[in-house]
């Protein structure tokens, strides 16, 4: 179950963006599975890409066309992440889109293409040609509810954040919508993220303006470090609201659009690792007091990556001696074991590298029993910090994992 | 239940080596837990131990005690790492070997510590000093068996392997125990390993000798990625064989003793894998075609600390598509995924990148049925090559994990 989320929350239409989901029936029967995003003329979009070399086919698609043209359209489907598929997958995503294209009136090169699901299949190409007519259709600005859906694999709840906030004094709203790392069925792996504003902003702004979004946001968080090949997050900017036009990344305006899309994309990672697959427990883990961020960084994931200290928080357990031998072998050559403290929320639990005095296990007992937990690590060397979020690892992740197509 | 792992074979007594195995009950009732051995005098020691800079009081004690002189006995206990306890856990530690150097009549130095268990709580010094005299008492050239069963923890089986070989044409006896990654019980995360050899060798050589030994197997092995803090491997060399006295690493003999103890530290390091915490399988992880020695473990790590490719495993499940995306998130730059060649014992699976045209879902899972599998990975980029052993990912692994000290 997921972790402090609660039901879908309201998803503000966004000037410039239609949407709609349709069952293809890929792989899942009598449930959406096919997702058709259209974009207003005149709109820009920004996207980053998985860093996993043995990216999916779509992703080679989207990439290439995304960095040609501004894209008219999204099409995104669930139960075959297309990857694996050599030439073969290319030619499936390719045709897809262009039968997209023509319903549209616009250019294959103008349709950028999304999959999550079983990797090393080919994708069932008719299936969704098929359903495509019906999605075109239904297509509407109300539409992002359905959207958030038909994405979903293996996630147990439907996800998004929406924000109205102002750009110069002038409305403007943002909504987004994500599908996370649950791999409730194996195979899935896909992290897929679309967020839409109607602000306007140039082509090389909203794309400075995703990078910095996912710095913070999907690039800090884990769940069991197995970077998909599948995972996608596009910005779309529709330029349909009142906002004047943000032409330069050095402005106010861009700052505080790039603040609100910062935030959105956080509760939007955030929520993937909540709804993780098996997870109980909703870990931040802090660490400060690095000689720079990327020493906090390696610190944090040698600790979230552990699967003894993942484990341990399944089972409510303060087992600090794993925390401290997971940052004991992290690969930082300043680490001074005898300068790191630890707190698990309130609670100090190691001073100076070893057990604080003031430590008991009932205290280190009540925080563990929470469900929301915050580790907190000094380094004690320096003054740069940074932060991701984490889920435990429990008998539902190596049950989900090891059923087979179930 | 360990992989291919029979009962502990007969293990050579080597001369100048007496051992025994008493109950001291520091944590486990009536069970042996603590081991004495005595080392003759004129013998020569080396050492390496685990790079995790959050190390226990013993690695601290006995790294000092053994550079500074030859021991003449180890002392290790089962139930208690010792680790996390600070300059507590240091007075502790040097207290026990300083009451074995009197009843053994040597010098406190001359006696190195060994801690493995719970992490983070002090040492029961007198449990251990109480149940020293019987020990002694008992020292014997036989007491092998009985110490591999007196290091375990949550081991399943004890383990230890023995060889006579000739050194220069003269007969040579080599005999080494082990306690491994077993985590039935949590906080138990170490691995001891003591090699003895009836060969004259010098210190330095000795040093060599171990240095080759521990990189091609006990720094070959990985369970979970978690280095524990008490990891540590004694190798001794007690010269009281009929072979004349190794002092160059550059001679033939010294060729001869080192392949014997690579090949005795490779057993060793392998038994560990095969009963790992939870294992079912024990996988034989072979990277080739690659630019560098290190670029080839990059990818074999990557692959052998998937959680994703681990529970494929324990499923019995064909899922390549994991193993690729593993290899395709490895921090190697000169990757090719159009070279890639992946094998599963005698199955391809993937040629260039994509699945073979030859591999169906039946022969993959042929091979993923049986409890050894041998996964070859060829980088297609150069001509470098490594190998490491790992295990699967199991329920058990949790539920070992998750009960708190149970």
């Amino acid at each position: 179950m997921a972790v402090g989320l609660s039901q879908l929350p309201t998803l503000y239409p966004v000037r410039g963006i239609r949407l709609a989901a349709g069952a293809a029936g890929i792989k899942y029967k009598d449930r959406p599975d096919l997702v058709v995003i259209e974009i207003a003329p005149g709109s820009q979009a920004a996207a980053v890409f998985t860093r996993n070399r043995f990216c999916a086919a779509p992703v080679t698609v989207a990439r290439k066309h995304i960095c040609e043209t501004p894209p008219r359209a999204l099409l995104i489907n669930a139960g075959n992440a297309n990857a694996g598929t050599g030439d073969l997958g290319i030619g499936d995503a390719l045709s897809c889109c262009d039968v997209l294209a023509e319903k549209l009136g616009c250019r294959g090169q103008e349709v950028a293409p999304f999959s999550t699901g079983v990797i090393g299949e080919r994708l069932r190409r008719e299936a969704i040609i098929d359903a495509l007519p019906t999605c075109v259709e239904q297509l509407a600005e109300s539409g992002w509810a359905d959207a958030a859906h038909g994405i979903m694999t293996t996630d147990t709840v439907a996800k998004g954040v929406s924000r109205e906030f102002e750009l110069e004094g002038k409305p403007a709203t943002i909504t987004g919508i994500v599908k996370g790392a649950g791999m409730i069925c194996p195979d899935m792996a896909t992290m897929l993220a679309f967020v839409a504003t109607d602000a306007a902003v140039t082509r090389g702004v909203l794309q400075e303006c995703i990078n910095q979004a996912v710095t913070l946001s999907f690039n800090r968080i884990t769940i069991d470090g197995d970077t998909s090949t599948n995972d996608s997050f596009v910005l779309l900017a529709t330029g349909q609201g009142q906002a004047p036009l943000i032409d330069s990344a050095d402005s106010v305006e861009f700052m505080q659009l790039a603040q609100v899309v910062s935030q959105v994309a956080m509760e939007l990672a955030q929520a993937i690792v909540r709804d993780a697959e098996g997870a109980t427990k909703f870990i931040t883990i802090d660490v400060m007091g690095g000689v720079s961020e990327a020493a906090c960084l390696e610190v944090a994931y040698t600790i979230a990556h552990s699967p003894l200290v993942k484990t341990a928080f399944f089972a409510s357990d303060p087992n600090w001696g794993r925390i401290l031998a997971a940052i004991g072998r992290a690969k930082i050559p300043e680490l001074d074991v005898r300068l790191v403290s630890i707190y698990l929320d309130e609670v100090k639990i190691v001073s100076q590298g070893a057990v604080d005095a003031e430590y008991t296990e009932s205290r280190g007992q009540a925080v563990m029993d929470r469900s929301e937990i915050n580790l907190k690590v000094d380094l004690g060397v320096g003054s740069a910090a940074a932060c991701i979020w984490t889920s435990d690892l429990s008998h539902d992740y190596v049950q989900f994992n090891a059923n087979y197509r179930s």
